[in-house]
């Protein structure tokens, strides 16, 4: 049974229950890539729960969906952050570190098939056992912005990005 | 005073508050575009609280930011919809429809100018008064995939989509 709801005012509390979990191979945060973009060949999988997988009719057809979750281990807010990237502070609002005042991720991954209500994925930057909040199709026509200006991120190299974006992943791996 | 979290298991319930509120020029969801792609020169506002004015941060060096936020006029979830661009029963995870189990939605709009706590937005398709949750910066790096398929998206030619996507607005502005 859903739930239904009505509309809410600025001071109202909102609360979603999560329709799943994202299994992934990280079992640490400190070693968790910090986007899909930087562990391209991660394997996961987004666990939905039986009653809403009757939702999942027709995703097949996309090639990238994002997952939208809990970052369940974020630890306490902060508004100014040093990002992984680059070691200046910024507001967190312009970067995409957990610490948020509500702790909302975000990550496009790629859809490699469903098998009922389990998305097999590839790209899950996502710590095992995260709260799966919503999923939803990447849409070009929506999605991809053509002109648009990363404004601190620009300011760092392709060669840097990829080295600190996977923060002790791949060394440890290597082990 | 920031509110301090924890862990959350599976079944407990996830609570957020908003950042915010997002105003636009849409007073009734029936006359909403459906995506900012669909209100090019809509202007809209980030209104953030502004005990997290420090979080906004560098924002302004993006062109484009992530706004999440709560339907709060979704009415109750449906796992199967007609989606507005196509008259065909699609999963509700395979579209971006309100009615969603969690009713969250994200929209990509056009940063055009920060003032304090307040961000001036272009293309925003999104309910006025609707309560905000969390803002991203778009990264070009993470966020553009090239090679994305879109599913039924894919069909629905670009025409009809500008059409539809529309729903009422255009014409009721000529009113």
């Amino acid at each position: 049974m859903l739930p239904v709801r009505r509309g809410t005012s600025m001071s109202d509390n909102i609360i979603y229950q999560p329709i799943g979990v994202i299994r992934s191979e990280h079992t640490r945060a400190a070693q968790t890539p910090i986007q899909p973009v930087f562990c391209e060949g991660c394997p996961g999988r987004a666990e939905v729960r039986p009653e809403y997988g009757a939702g999942l009719r027709d995703l097949e057809g996309f090639s990238h969906v994002y997952l939208i979750y809990h970052f369940h281990e974020a630890g306490k807010p902060r508004l100014v952050v040093k990002p992984f990237l680059q070691d200046v502070e910024r507001g967190v609002f312009a970067t995409r570190a957990p610490c948020r005042p509500n702790p909302i991720g975000l990550s496009i991954v790629r859809l490699v098939r469903r098998e009922g209500n389990v998305l097999h994925l590839v790209g899950v930057d996502v710590l095992d056992g995260t709260p799966l909040l919503d999923i939803k199709p990447y849409i070009a026509r929506f999605d991809r912005i053509e002109d648009a200006r990363s404004g601190w991120q620009d300011k760092v190299d392709d060669a840097t990005a990829q080295r600190r974006g996977r923060r002790e992943f791949r060394e440890d791996a290597q082990k």
